[in-house]
């Protein structure tokens, strides 16, 4: 068998088939956007890991140390954000090419640290290494899960909402222009940093996680599609949401017009926004709008409803009906 | 500046200073074998996180895939109990080349999963991802620590006996015999084995942490005069030790006398024998070999006494005395 048949879902389990030697109650693992643990008796915590590796992840020819910096930190933080808890340490490991840059280094160091510093965050520990060639970043996260419990993915159910904690498609514009409309970099600057710099929604998570009305949540690494697609496969539910009530930015808008980009494959496909998509009951709307509007001064998006499935639909404003495939849309996939 | 000028820990000053934006008590960040850090008013956690790399720390014509799995997990239990906790989940992060055998990994996962059954430890998360070119794992491990809080390596007080949970060198000189003599490997398979699948001291840690009665504790994994000298650094401390009380295994002893290879080299020099090294007051030297020789069956060796520093001397059975640089043995260094 050759890895790419197995792909990175098979790989996963094959690590970690038989992997839990202490099952206990309340414990998460693989499959969640956080793991979720007692530790002994004194309470829970979240762990998030996520590995970046230049070639695969980054290219430094694109991005700033100080942005990559602050990306390695946010996409960590946004994981803690999709169960609902506050982020506390984080612990950074890196391997570094004996030639490389001290300059490169001490930015990074400071994008880390910077981004970490405006979430309240410490970089408790880590390891630093040397590597033959690639830089590879390593962080860990761990954080603190709402007094109710973590939001997972597995608990949305029939009749329940989809939500949006804000818009699509701009990280995904952002990485179009760097690659082909890199002239157009400063007019569209705000989608260009958007792909690197994205904001993690962390605020937001907090107050949802707190709120303990969400049945479940998720962020978007992967893109729309795809993540819902998580979310309603781990929850054992389809969805219907409606093309024009997914909010896209207006800078995007104007983007995909004027360069007549495949708007819906930005839009569904597109990954790395970051925003949160979380499922509550009709009765619980208005008060959770109400909340993230006054403490985090954001437009909760409602986009669609939660069905008993399997089918993922997206319907369109002349009324005609797309099926998307759980684990995602090839078809829009970038 | 250039960055081996800076030197690996340099490089973490570097990356770690102003990085803690929540002072709390009883925090503990870079400089020990755990962080240790409260989370919420839920008790205290310890973390380690540790990046292995390939080119750099295995070459997999040497180690077996079974024995890497072992090893990624066991330098981290090690740490873990350096502290005198006990590990309990662990999350794992690969970074994958596309062309990667299926094969080495299904046995690279089960090394890891096997290590992590024997000590009751889950892995309950990690990512995988694509490399360029070398296999990278990082391996981040959580752990409770002992009720009457984490074991540093800053407590060492004057007067205080210095202890070894075993022997040191065999790793060292496995090492070497996997690099030199490959045709003896067969005759020092468990000097070789000391190299290629060390056993974490967990038990051990586990019982010293509970006792409370270390002053101090490390993990050997940088080699006795190293670690010692972090140790003594760590407390403001200096120390005697005494070359004819530092236990080497009947193997060791045999190999560096057949081979003629320098055995003080090997034994204070040579690292990752991943043995405890422990301070206590000499009253409850009794009392704790008794316990660890009940519950772990093993000897605890004493091999010399904290003094007010700032140096470490190294006694040999002729009276003459060598001092250590607080930061190793230079002249011994491999």
């Amino acid at each position: 068998m050759d890895l790419k048949d197995l792909g990175e879902f098979g790989l996963i389990n094959r690590l970690t088939r038989g992997a839990i030697t202490r099952a206990e109650p309340g414990q998460v693992g693989i499959g969640d956007d956080c793991a979720v643990f007692h530790l002994g008796d004194r309470g829970n915590a979240l762990v998030t890991t996520d590995m970046l590796v230049e070639e695969i992840h980054f290219d430094r020819s694109q991005i700033s140390p100080r942005q990559l910096g602050h990306k390695a930190i946010s996409v960590n933080l946004s994981d803690i954000a999709a169960c609902g808890g506050i982020p506390r340490e984080a612990f950074v490991s890196a391997a570094i090419a004996h030639d490389e840059s001290v300059d490169f280094l001490d930015e990074l160091f400071a994008g880390l640290r910077e981004q970490a510093h405006d979430f309240e965050v410490n970089i408790l520990g880590g390891d630093t290494t040397g590597s033959p060639g690639p830089l590879v970043l390593n962080i860990t996260v761990v954080g603190r899960p709402p007094a109710r419990g973590a939001v997972l993915r597995s608990g949305a159910v029939e009749g329940d909402l989809i939500m949006l904690t804000g818009s699509v498609g701009d990280a995904a514009a952002g990485l179009e222009i760097i690659r082909y409309h890199l002239e157009s970099a400063a007019e569209y600057s705000s989608l260009v940093s958007a792909h690197h710099d994205p904001r993690p929604h962390v605020d937001e998570g907090r107050v949802i996680g707190e709120a303990g009305v969400a049945t479940a949540m998720i962020d978007l690494s992967d893109g729309l599609a795809a993540d819902l697609g998580h979310l309603c496969c781990a929850s054992g539910v389809g969805a219907k949401i409606y093309w024009d009530k997914i909010p896209r930015s207006s800078r995007f808008r104007n983007f995909v017009s004027t360069f007549s980009v495949d708007e819906r494959r930005l839009a569904l496909a597109g990954g790395e926004d970051y925003v949160l998509l979380l499922t509550i009951a009709g009765a619980d709307r208005s008060k959770l709008a109400e909340l993230l509007l006054t403490t985090c001064n954001i437009q909760l998006s409602e986009i669609g409803v939660i069905t008993s499935g399997p089918t993922i639909e997206l319907v369109f404003p002349d009324g005609t009906t797309h099926h998307l495939a759980a684990d995602g849309w090839d078809h829009f996939r970038l």
